[in-house]
């Protein structure tokens, strides 16, 4: 195909949404953004018209678009070799999973060995589950209401949220609540007691399930479609002891924190804690290739030494993945686009949307870390009563007539904008919100 | 990284398998070849040495190494816009959906009207089992106990071979015994019979199962790792027509076989049936960025215009992997590859295993269509007993040092070359394989 043919948006539109099959939606009410090609934190569509784009699309180009040595990198590997299958070994494969050892959880007794290489986020917390199951000999996995895990045969039961209920195929899955203080399940009124209080909650899911069935607790380190729901200081190390306790593996899901996105390397830096396993995709390659996988520590990478791991898929290890991860973590690394998270997060993101939910009071709480913050609307501030659906999309309506793309779920905006958003567009985006809600964001 | 720096074969395979996690296998075990590069039906190292490549990897370089019109697309579409939401509409993503629906199943009442992409076949295949459950509002999937459908939660489960076994976490799977006239479950002694045995086998299962329970039936068209069991003519045709009798929905898994490998744009082609649900992956592309997906049907494309369709990924419809669709298509296409395959099976391949055998009583069977071949070993001819696998690796291993790569499994070769390969090379393989035997294959 000519990529320099003349589309118009139109024709690009109709064709996709008559002959593509759309994630999560009802068919005929597709009316979808069309996007020609990007740079940075902009993207713009084939007449012209550019867009901020505060959502890394799915939360997933931590390193903007286009980065010229990512593109590269790929194009690069492509030249030399596109596809390998797992069984053959090639360089890029090794450098690959150095690059991500070296982000590996550092405080705690376990050192993290090998990875393991998925097409994704879904089926990398597939193997992590298997890994779990096999190492424990037990069977079923904890998780909470509150998540997403892919959508899988095994994630999506894992998964917490009202996606899960029409693909309930997978057995070996309990729920259990965590920490939300805005909307707690405990009728707790502090961080600490919100800690406290889901901490006990999990020990006696635990007793009632019976310890010894349980091969693995899975946990988004910040849960993020969920809400951004950053936990309580002192959650994660208290599920780390919960876990130690029973004998059960930690396996935290940084699919969607991980590279960057908080403000560190991984989210689980921010909470002094160390699982067993670590679940990856999105940012440590940004999505510039479809990519993922598990962070394995010693125990469990010397399980599998002496036994069959039955576990496997065509593309582990895909060649033009493996290049565009070496690129992204190199690029991060030397541009200082982590440490640049945290400070805009720090700096200019997080106290520009505390600012913002000071003069509107349709936004009931923000919660975030880095580039990665939750404005959640209500329609009662007090009640708390989330915003109808019609009118959040209403709100996106006008953000994006003004130029800004946001990632909108249930009542909230999640702001997630490449981990290199400088502190001018930072301003850019916040006053389109401003404005956005002055407009349409009566109570 | 640098492309050109100088790597060694061992420095590459001991940081792999150090590093990383290896898909189906004890990790002690591992002794990977070190490939570096390639093109059309070669391969090589970083140290000089060249291989044919009779695996097409996992099967999947239907197109060849290293294509340079899908290099080309591929550092196009890099250079434009790597990574999209699915969410949003880009010009690659319908006309790769376009492509594809060009070459859905025709012989029969059905018109194919979309496409639902994925990463791989494991996912696709989980997808198609979505869809069919949602459309019936019935629970169980029919599938073959020689299969393969991939590694994630369903797929797995769908799975019919001992990979199965230690990962049965999904429920709603019942397996039945498809035809294998070498190996027959049903006595059979014919073609005819195995075909009107094991379609009255799975009557059976279905009635025994209660036939309303039953969403969908899964099979590959022909099955390909279980062993190129290419089905008697007319099984297919029984299958649709039980699925039709109890208002079953029947879903071809065409991963292995779709897209030229047989000599056909899809194995199905040549059994005159329809199913209601194409799976497919490795061939669309040639794996040439980790791609896959389901061709629906009218009525089930109907189905989800006015309701929610409850999956997605976030790779769904991935720039890069849409470009090399639309290239590989193409490509196909211009260069007449799909014939090229049915012509080398009929006038190459197939005669050229066909007289191996004769010469070689060690090949109790040879079965395959197009450049899809399977060479099963016995150590007994009489009885058909199995080689054991130490033989089998060592057949391999011999085939290898003279530079021949071919696809092992159980007691199995399999040779599939890319569609591309030409005579003089089927000519070079087969003479490899007449000397390993003659050397190794002593009965
Ligand atoms: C935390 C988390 N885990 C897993 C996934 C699934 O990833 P994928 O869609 O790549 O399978 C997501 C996707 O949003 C996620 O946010
Ligand atoms: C028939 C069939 N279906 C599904 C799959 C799974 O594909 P993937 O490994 O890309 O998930 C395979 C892989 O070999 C296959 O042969």
């Amino acid at each position: 195909m000519n990529a320099a043919a003349p589309f118009s948006n139109a024709a690009v539109r109709q064709l996709e949404t008559e002959l593509v099959l759309s994630s999560w939606s009802v068919q005929s009410q597709l009316n979808p953004l069309v996007i020609a090609g990007g740079a940075g934190c902009m993207l713009w569509d084939y007449e012209g018209n550019q867009y901020l784009d505060f959502s890394s699309q799915l939360i997933n180009t931590n390193i903007g678009h286009q980065h010229p040595k990512v593109v590269k990198a790929i194009q690069d590997q492509a030249a030399q070799l596109c596809t390998l299958a797992p069984s053959n070994a090639t360089a890029v494969r090794g450098e690959a999973a150095k690059r991500i050892l070296a982000r590996a959880p550092q405080s705690g007794p376990r050192s993290f060995k090998k990875i393991f290489f998925t097409n994704a986020g879904a089926d990398a917390n597939e193997n992590a589950m298997r890994m779990a199951r096999l190492y424990t000999g037990r069977d079923k996995i904890l998780s909470a209401y509150r998540s997403y895990h892919g959508n899988t045969g095994s994630a999506i039961v894992a998964t917490g949220e009202a996606r899960r209920v029409p693909n309930e195929y997978a057995r070996g899955h309990v729920h259990f609540f965590n920490p939300y203080l805005y909307r707690s399940e405990f009728n707790a009124t502090s961080e600490a007691e919100e800690c406290e209080r889901a901490l006990r909650h999990l020990r006696r899911v635990i007793e009632a399930e019976g310890p010894t069935s349980i091969a693995a607790i899975l946990l988004e380190s910040i849960p993020g479609t969920a809400g951004v729901l950053v936990p309580p200081q002192g959650y994660l190390k208290g599920v780390r002891a919960l876990a130690d306790e029973f004998g059960i593996q930690l396996i935290l899901d940084e699919v969607m924190v991980g590279f960057g996105r908080t403000g560190a390397w991984l989210a689980l830096d921010h909470f002094d804690v160390q699982p067993d396993l670590v679940v990856f995709a999105k940012g440590v390659n940004s999505g510039y290739v479809p990519v993922g996988g598990v962070m394995i520590s010693d125990q469990i990478s010397e399980f599998f030494q002496n036994r069959y791991f039955p576990g496997g898929l065509t593309y582990s290890g895909h060649p033009l993945a493996m290049a565009s991860i070496i690129a992204t973590l190199d690029a991060m690394a030397e541009e200082g686009m982590v440490d640049n998270a945290r400070r805009i997060g720090e700096e200019h993101l997080g106290p520009g949307v505390k600012a913002l939910a000071a003069r509107h009071p349709i936004i009931g709480e923000t919660r975030g870390k880095g580039v990665f913050w939750a404005l959640e609307f209500v329609s009662d501030p007090v009640k708390r009563t989330p915003l109808p659906p019609a009118r959040l999309a209403e709100l996106k309506a006008a953000a994006l007539r003004r130029g800004l793309l946001v990632f909108a779920v249930e009542n909230r905006f999640h702001l997630a904008p490449p981990c290199i958003v400088n502190a001018d567009q930072v301003k850019q985006a916040l006053a389109v919100l401003d404005e956005v809600l002055a407009e349409h964001g009566k109570l």
